[in-house]
């Protein structure tokens, strides 16, 4: 078998649907969407299917102490060629979000042994456990236990809203593995995830796949502004020190700041809160929580540095008012590997899949993780009208199909490489 | 006994101050500040001591459906001249909100009966039921029901936090009194309400009393700004339809607004809710309920016109963003008798007390109610830094003792009148 041909491998359209199908339709409804958080009824039915899926093929099965669940073809050699990404999903979420990249996983390895492919790698399909941190934060806890981001500990006493730790859901739903399948103890050679772009501009921009660059970074602010509680009727505008206008003026403000700077920077004020929040009450603190990502660190750290200035002398400028900001969590961009992107570019090229470069993941994935042991790349296909984490989410049957099939040929290049 | 004399009646300090101490510190605690709700077992102790203060004087006690208490010193006619407020608190209130206005009541029929001033009018104290709607809404319920303004089986079927309706509470409390002791069915001449000012201006402007107009108009409207929910990372921001960022640009519009009209107006954005409130996720809603008062029709219902066409202009310009602007509820001003308050304004200055005439009540008081039976005024002492609903609520002595004593003297005046 040659490079030459591998680009030419058709997969089989029936056989690799149905297995979505099957899989995606756990926990799933037309009304509600998707239910399937981390590790509970129907999250390990869909694993199971999914053991009962690489079984079949008499792929090895490994299970990690944050019960990633491993499906191994061995090759000639232990060095491994990884795929995967997970099979939880947030409340009332789709069905592409995640699973697309395990069935494509294990739909890779099942069209392998079918068509009795000798790999001189092995050939691993992962489902990451708590991908999306529905249940237990943090979110990509599976991948960050394995690549050795999260300590143990702190990884198995994080509780769910009932008060259930991870540590005993892992052990109730019978995914309680071995630390020693962990990957960062494995031999991996490259990681390559297929997800869903979960954003609007594939489809807008005529293209088929999207090869990012990397994750962008992440921060999250906290801009808590604090002024004076008072009654709504009998304070006289000059006395107020109203918490709600200063906020007001920095969303104002923040949409101002990103339109200038296009596609570079997305800075959200998704949560806001006020005390006391009741009507005839002048608000005496706003809280607003500020989710700010850029690819560029320079643009990222100039986002922050205005944030903290223009809350300042909005304040300043209103009076009374007292700004705290603080910065509350934050994830540095990565950068996927050039050698490892290149590869698939050239490989989408020339399965004449029209495949846009300059793009970036805006949300952050089991890549992220993965990209700290071994060469890592993602591809993307596209996400009808941009939506995602709710039940519109969808994405063409032509489209599973093109993503499933530079998985392969990706997988199969590499192989050889 | 003349007018003359009245002019230089002097209260019995000691006594007023031992009475306003004795009534104000139940429910009272200097970390908590007033726990007095509606008919709790606060309330009901701080009523048996109004009610052991009135019979000591052999004033008559009556108790009508709505529980109100009115304390009756017969004159040589059954016309009625009346005073009084409320007993119940916010949660964790002051200790004046109320209280000053039934102690005062209750200090004048005690003066009247000690100093063996005989009186033409019949002399009323009263404790209206729930003003607060802390714990049972709407507010102002007492005096409502006694006046005619809402139907009993409406205020009965009210219900607290815990599912106990107003009509249970009251028959719990003992004080379920006679439909046929309604105010409505009374000869009364005259309303006078002594109460804090709850507002800033007579202190910062150095008066001793204030004699409102009446009492403002008020409008609450719901604005909702509809856009889509979204990812806050995969979402670029030319397709966002962000519901918050309309919300904010309102706030800062409705500021510069109501800057414009200085006191003739007030504003307030009080309540902001945003779906999903999750900082990674673009708001798809934004409810805003805005609170809106002013003494002038015209300026008010300005403002409501305003807030309707800048809200549809701002969120044309933002673009797929609808809007709707709701009324949720108003109360139309009240104008107080004139020559009422002319006669308070000529005993308080005769009294020699700097008397603030061009100011208006902001917020709600059981006089509105009253305003619909009689003639009705007020008198307002200053509060400290115009705080109110909070225990640092403040109101001096002497500024008790000016308030007292121009109450009592003009119900004396008002008795000659």
């Amino acid at each position: 078998m040659t490079s030459k041909t591998n680009k030419y491998l058709e997969i089989d359209r029936s056989e690799f649907l149905s297995i979505f199908e099957e899989i995606s339709k756990i926990g799933w409804s037309e009304i509600y969407g998707m239910n399937r958080l981390a590790l509970d009824e129907n999250d390990i039915k869909a694993r199971h299917m999914l053991i009962k899926r690489l079984k079949e093929i008499n792929s090895l099965i490994r299970i990690d102490d944050a019960g990633n669940i491993m499906g191994v073809l061995e090759g000639d050699t232990k060095e491994i060629i990884a795929t995967g990404s997970h099979l939880d999903a947030v409340p009332g979420g789709g069905r592409f979000d995640g699973t697309v990249g395990v069935v494509g996983a294990l739909y890779a390895l099942r069209y392998i042994v079918k068509n009795k492919i000798k790999t001189r790698h092995s050939i691993m399909a992962i489902d990451f456990t708590n991908e999306e941190g529905s249940r237990f934060q943090p979110s990509k806890m599976g991948s960050g236990l394995t690549t050795g981001v999260y300590d143990k500990e702190y990884i198995y006493s994080r509780k769910d809203a009932k008060g259930i730790t991870f540590g005993e859901a892992l052990k109730l739903s019978g995914f309680m593995g071995d630390q020693n399948n962990r990957l960062m103890y494995s031999p991996i050679k490259s990681y390559v995830e297929l997800h869903i772009e979960q954003g609007p501009i594939l489809e807008a921009e005529g293209y088929e796949i999207g090869i990012p660059h990397g994750i962008v970074g992440m921060v999250y602010l906290e801009v808590n502004f604090i002024g004076e509680q008072a009654h709504a009727g009998t304070t006289p505008i000059r006395y107020r020190s109203d918490a709600l206008v200063p906020a007001g003026i920095l969303i104002k403000e923040i949409r101002d700041y990103i339109k200038s700077l296009d596609d570079s920077l997305r800075i959200t004020v998704g949560k806001i809160d006020i005390w006391p929040n009741i009507h005839n009450v002048i608000p005496g603190i706003a809280k607003l929580i500020i989710d700010i990502r850029s690819f560029y660190n320079k643009i990222l750290s100039d986002a922050i540095k205005y944030i903290i200035d223009i809350s300042n002398l909005i304040a300043k400028k209103e009076g009374n008012i007292e700004v705290e900001v603080k910065k509350l969590w934050e994830s540095p961009r990565v950068v996927f590997d050039k050698k490892l992107r290149d590869l698939i570019i050239n490989t989408c090229q020339e399965l004449r899949l029209k495949c846009k470069e300059d793009i970036y993941s805006w949300a952050g994935h089991d890549a992220q993780n993965m990209s700290r042991i071994t060469k890592t790349a993602m591809i993307f296909i596209p996400s009808h009208k941009g939506k995602s984490h709710t039940k519109e989410e969808y994405t063409s049957e032509k489209d599973l199909i093109n993503g499933m099939k530079l998985l392969l040929n990706t997988m199969l290049v590499l192989d050889l490489s």
